[in-house]
């Protein structure tokens, strides 16, 4: 049975973006990244600009989302009165299983893999690399400076390793979470598309 | 560069070690598993079954062993004067280098990633697999009875945890301490075999 849909976890900087774009034009499968966030906006409501920073990083704390869903007084929770970035994640969390239903693609990121768990028709991939490797992609790519690039990376995997922690309770980056996981800054990009494609036709 | 030395970490009942020596026969590289304990055994002047039972599963806590090391009343630790399950570690670091500076090889487990960080000819391989397929393997062909199999399985891989973590400070299992992560549950032990052996040749 070939892998219908391809979901796509990367570190910041390891190229699994430009993968998972690679894999899509390869197999003809559609891609979806900046468009889904501008699906879930149109469909939440709300702009832009708020889901990509809310789609896959944890901007508040978990406290203070306790907090605000306290001060709400509902014992049962409807979409409207959660605080926003769990609106964001619940509209997210829809769009990702309609799209999904309607043919092969492939996710980037954006806990897509523990949102369709239940189907059996997901290859579920994570890319990663040596801290080299995502500086140099880092700089020449999306034009961050050199000298702060370590920490600003490391800044991102963190945000998305707590966001992934706080809505699907699972440990971000671990094997046993993916069906395949691998280092584009040993492997390069090539192979790591070749891999996945090959697997995703195959499997 | 061919990599020339290939470390698989694996969890218990992913068929890992079978993998790990269909890949040494493939590519004609030598293979150390029970092999690497006798060595070590020898080395150590240890039991054969003490260093199985400590080469990567922790038997006693972290306060434990502080406990013992701070009893000893040395200050600069040798061989000698530390616990037997860091001798054990001591000596299986030793042999491992070695090993992998005579030649080609694959080396199951023993946190020979970490040892060999330092080289630039490993590929670090990690195989894991879902509990159902994990199971299968563990009753069909290591006798473990099925109705206790899911409870021995988890331990088996809470002692490996904790014997990496207390070692290494890495956590065990974590896609970015490997080059490479498959799920043999899904691929098949084949598939495995291929992946690996062509990345080894090729990168």
């Amino acid at each position: 049975m070939a892998r219908r849909i391809i979901t796509i976890s990367r570190e910041y900087g390891s190229g699994g973006r430009f993968i998972g774009q690679m894999v899509a034009n390869l197999l003809g499968y559609k891609f979806y990244d900046k468009e889904l966030m501008r699906i879930v906006a149109q469909e939440s409501g709300m702009s832009l600009e708020y889901v990509e920073e809310n789609s896959e990083q944890s901007t508040t704390s978990l406290l203070y989302n306790l907090y605000m869903a306290s001060m709400s007084g509902h014992t049962a929770f409807t979409r409207e009165n959660l605080p926003p970035s769990y609106q964001v994640y619940m509209v997210q969390s829809q769009v990702i299983k309609k799209l999904a239903s309607e043919g092969p693609c492939v996710i980037i990121g954006r806990s897509s893999n523990f949102i369709l768990r239940e189907r059996d028709d997901c290859l579920n991939v994570f890319i990663h690399a040596d801290m080299r490797h995502k500086i140099e992609r880092a700089v020449q790519y999306y034009g961050i400076p050199e000298d702060d690039a370590e920490r600003l990376l490391r800044r991102k995997d963190k945000a998305r390793a707590n966001h992934c922690k706080h809505y699907t309770e699972h440990v971000w980056g671990m094997a046993h979470n993916y069906h395949i996981s691998l280092d584009s800054g040993l492997l390069g990009v090539d192979v790591c598309r070749d891999i996945i494609a090959t697997i995703a036709r195959d499997t």
